[in-house]
């Protein structure tokens, strides 16, 4: 798997709503109506990373989840984890 | 509902299985066999703490899971914290 630059994951972020690069992934917070929502959300996304065997890492306290996708053994960002953010957009 | 500074929350502690405490909260790291192990003991903790209406912070990556615990309106650990840390050690 290809790992994208900074620079390089710049145009493929502009495809995906409100995703920021930082420190060698992509994260994206979510703000939701009440912590059941959350939680829903968060099974979610977790089925769609089991499926695709890419787990990423998961923030949760109450309404709020964030989520932090990178790919550990390219050392960063590659389309596996554009890929899931689109998948968890799509949601 | 009242605050335990870190010396009294120590016996409190004792009780519990490999929780420690940390900046005002308490914690532990659970480790699973797999991620769909991990994924079901978020969504029953959640469940728990939406009974309760008192929601920790979660960390999640694959089969990692860091529970924290701490009362927010108290600004530090209560009663409530070792409630339902004990009521997650129980699950």
């Amino acid at each position: 798997m290809e790992k994208y630059s900074e620079n390089e994951a710049m145009p493929k972020l502009a495809n995906l709503h409100n995703w920021m690069y930082s420190n060698n992934g992509i994260e994206k917070e979510f703000g939701f109506k009440n912590f059941t929502q959350a939680l829903g959300f968060i099974v979610q996304v977790g089925i769609l990373a089991e499926k695709v065997n890419h787990h990423p890492e998961l923030f949760n306290v109450y309404k709020r989840v964030v989520i932090r996708l990178s790919t550990h053994d390219a050392g960063g960002v590659t389309d596996k984890d554009f890929d899931l953010a689109t998948a968890i957009e799509e949601l």
